[in-house]
């Protein structure tokens, strides 16, 4: 009977638990102690049948390990001779024995400082460098609650409907869409956009112009990606939608900030930047300030783009929210010289989770951008592109637009009513004609951040107008201070309720 | 009574379609004559009334098409005396009233070529240049056909279970997960990828460290996007997967190809490429050679990271794929440093249209690759991620991998069974212990693409290996020709009819 001593190696240690794998773990085992030359190269394994013995397990499970230490190199057989460990000479130089890291904890944001900076003693470069001060802010968790911005009435999207259009697509889904699609996205769905932009948007455009996109934040860094050469400015609107701005900086781009007035951009501001060919506005309802962009600032800005060659991207995240009459025409439906780059987005009006959205390009591009989209994903998940076509095509999509419509008016209405009045510094809540959210004055920075405490204390988010500007050069006028703040996001009830938080908090807190 | 002649302008060839909206048609009518100058600035409108009655429709629709020309602000009205078009002047010089070129048909692969040059005398750069020389084929349409690379045996998806667990989902979704997620991918399915990886792949990794992508492409994208400079050097294997060194090139990587043996990649020549520190690489089963990487060069690969401070990507993306065993521990699992970075799929074993797909990072890395993926696309979709969760936890996953081994398994005998022998200039076909495709080495580019031409007017697909070569350097040797060809994406019928097409078509066109 075999004992420990002739088995050329030592198997004492080796610990398996009867109710998992075995010959997994045994394999796990002898590879780790090969690997940190516990069992040195040469040395003969015992067979199959004595380790087993030992082991208390059954010889298969022992010949199975072998196999894989085989098919993985860490040992060969010599006919006659037995089992021997196989590993290339000199492991120790080439393989420290020092183990990884342990891993920290998880701390929320303050993780990110921290480990970003981790980083830069080993291996740092301009990419890495430019997402320090360029990257969201991790997502809101939780339901939506009042006032958060961006967030729609999206509990009352017709979820039984999605439900069954996913089940009915993929009970016996069709297999030649299952393969690799197409970058620029689902033909019907192209199609279907395309119809839906000309009948109620008032924007002339073919399928053929569209490319889907993994919503509106990938529209814009494909066109940071495509359009831009490191160094080149970008203007974006100041204060503005600063995600955007992250996503050209990432590509290298310096941003230029350019003044917002009541007219939308100032585009005199804009052409007195000589070196600037690409500019991103929001012209239905400027984000954060929710001004529209007057026509004359419509044709100056189009005019400054024909005449640079230049590239206007709009985005157009909420237009299909205005409340006296239809939406607006998209800049986009102005535009002769093919100078505008529409970006839509089915977030704000299904969910932002869909991950869903387009871009409307003049034709010259659109060929870039589908390559450019290969490269970067292929192409999208195909279940959520066929079933928001069948939703469409069913009219569902048109219906709940105009649920979401009312209901947002509905919610605006609530807030307008029940709004705090009389705030010491704070201004009267403007008119609100369009979007999901709107913009307050407050008449100093440091009433900003006291208004947006005491909200957070009786647990009611506002966004304050600071965190919308760029970062402050030296002749820029200092940044306007305010808060923003979602009306659409939950129903009636609770913005009634969280405006009253509201009123009691900064009344005994300012 | 009005007449066209006291109305201010006329109205003479505006044609209404009953069966359509007809406000939106007027406003459309008024507001293209008005930017093409037909109607001038100044110009007083009818009062709608007298407007409806010349059109004979209703006055409300001229009264919500006023409106609407209104607050986009072509109109406005003046107390006490009527309503006159509002154009900002010198209209004409600001917008050009040509037209948008017309859209050209789509004419696919060949359009692609044309398009891109017709961009290039109005706006060029380098990123545009790039993509010229450096993007995917398009895919191939259509269902699974044999011999078709890269497709397994999606065919035998539980697509009745998919369905269940999608409607499930969406049926009651928790609301909270429904606005912007995190970047890195839904907890728990992060969670239990790592378990998989932990109990199955040997790969010791926790959740933390995984980051969930748009399938395998945007994974090797982030790479490129985030460890590169522009010019910096990126070794890849040659012949390797284009579409990875696509992402690198776009990314302005210089591509150095190198040799791969039957033990894999041949590290001395990447040792002696003096200013590169990423390597990719396809050890589990190189892509397309089926060259596994010998545990010696997997400890030298690992040992010149580690010198160099570089990077490892490692694509296991067929890695579940072994008939002998199972599968092979990933070039990950060995590495103690944290040089290596995982690049994992659900695409091979679900199917390719899911886009899902996984990093596995060293700790440092995991904070930048999650910002940068937020500014490139925030998240993935909500619903796909829940769902293949509930698809492993319920233990569908794994039952699937079995059952798509087997498959796989099945469908190669078939090939070995049923290939054509003796084919002039045509190696034998080797074993094929792992993958899901083999390569046959073919002994001159002329056969190569006569065999492939041949395949195709039979209905074959056939990969020539020249297509998986980086452009010819002088230095390089002459690239080797061979047919790639996938054997599981058809069953066992379809593989032997196609089998015994192609040898009637050899026999008598060779």
């Amino acid at each position: 009977m075999p004992t420990p001593s002739n088995l050329g190696f030592d198997p004492s240690g080796i610990l398996l638990d009867r109710r998992l794998g075995l010959s997994q773990q045994l394999y796990q085992q002898l590879r780790t102690r090969m690997l940190a030359g516990q069992i040195g190269r040469g040395t003969r394994l015992p067979a199959s049948r004595d380790l087993a013995q030992v082991l208390g397990i059954s010889r298969n499970s022992v010949v199975r390990a072998y196999e894989q230490l085989y098919a993985e190199g860490f040992i060969h057989s010599r006919v006659g001779a037995g089992t021997f460990v196989d590993l290339p000479e000199n492991l120790s130089t080439k393989l420290s024995t020092g183990f990884a890291t342990p891993l920290s904890t998880r701390l929320s944001t303050n993780r990110a400082e921290t480990t970003g900076d981790t980083v830069s003693p080993v291996w740092t470069n301009s990419a890495l460098d430019r997402l320090k001060n360029n990257h969201l802010p991790l997502p809101r968790s939780g339901p939506p609650k009042a006032f958060r911005v961006g967030i729609h009435a999206f509990d009352l999207f017709p979820f039984d409907i999605w439900s069954k259009l996913q089940a009915a697509f993929w009970r016996k889904p069709d297999l030649g869409q299952l393969g690799y699609g197409e970058a620029e996205g689902d033909p019907r769905l192209r199609e279907l956009i395309a119809a839906y932009l000309r009948s109620s948007r008032g924007l002339s455009c073919s399928a053929e112009q569209i490319v889907i996109t993994t919503g509106a934040q990938q529209a814009i860094g494909l066109c940071a990606q495509l359009l831009l050469e490191p160094g080149d400015s970008v203007a974006v609107e100041n204060p503005g939608y600063r995600a955007a701005g992250h996503a050209f900086a990432n590509a290298g781009a310096r941003l230029r900030g350019v003044a917002v007035d009541n007219d939308g951009l100032v585009c005199s501001e804009l052409e007195q930047i000589t070196d600037c060919r690409i500019a991103y506005v929001t012209p239905a309802h400027q984000y954060p300030t929710g001004v529209t962009m007057s026509l004359a600032r419509r044709l100056q800005l189009l005019a400054w783009a024909q005449r640079c060659q230049g590239w206007v991207i709009e985005d157009d995240y909420d237009g299909e929210y205005r409340y006296n009459g239809a939406p607006l025409a998209p800049l986009a439906a102005l535009d002769r010289q093919g100078r505008v780059i529409y970006v839509g987005t089915f977030g704000k009006v299904a969910f932002p989770a869909l991950r869903l959205g387009y871009l409307v390009l003049p034709q010259p591009l659109v060929e870039p951008f589908r390559r450019r989209r290969a490269v970067a994903v292929r192409s999208s998940e195909v279940g959520t592109q066929a079933v928001m076509a069948e939703f469409i095509a069913q009219g569902h999509f048109q219906r709940h637009i105009r649920r979401m419509r009312r209901a947002a008016l509905s919610r605006r209405d609530a807030l307008l009513e029940h709004w705090p009045m009389d705030i010491p510094g704070c201004a009267a809540m403007p008119r609100v004609d369009a979007g999901l959210h709107v913009k307050i004055d407050v008449d100093s920075h440091v009433r900003e951040a006291q208004l947006v405490q005491l909200a957070a204390e009786v647990d009611v988010e506002l966004n304050p107008l600071s965190d919308y500007w760029l970062a402050a050069t030296p002749s820029a006028p200092a940044p306007g201070s305010g808060l923003v703040l979602g009306f659409a996001a939950v129903d009636e009830r609770a913005i009634e309720q969280a405006a009253k938080r509201l009123q009691r908090a900064w009344q005994s807190g300012l």
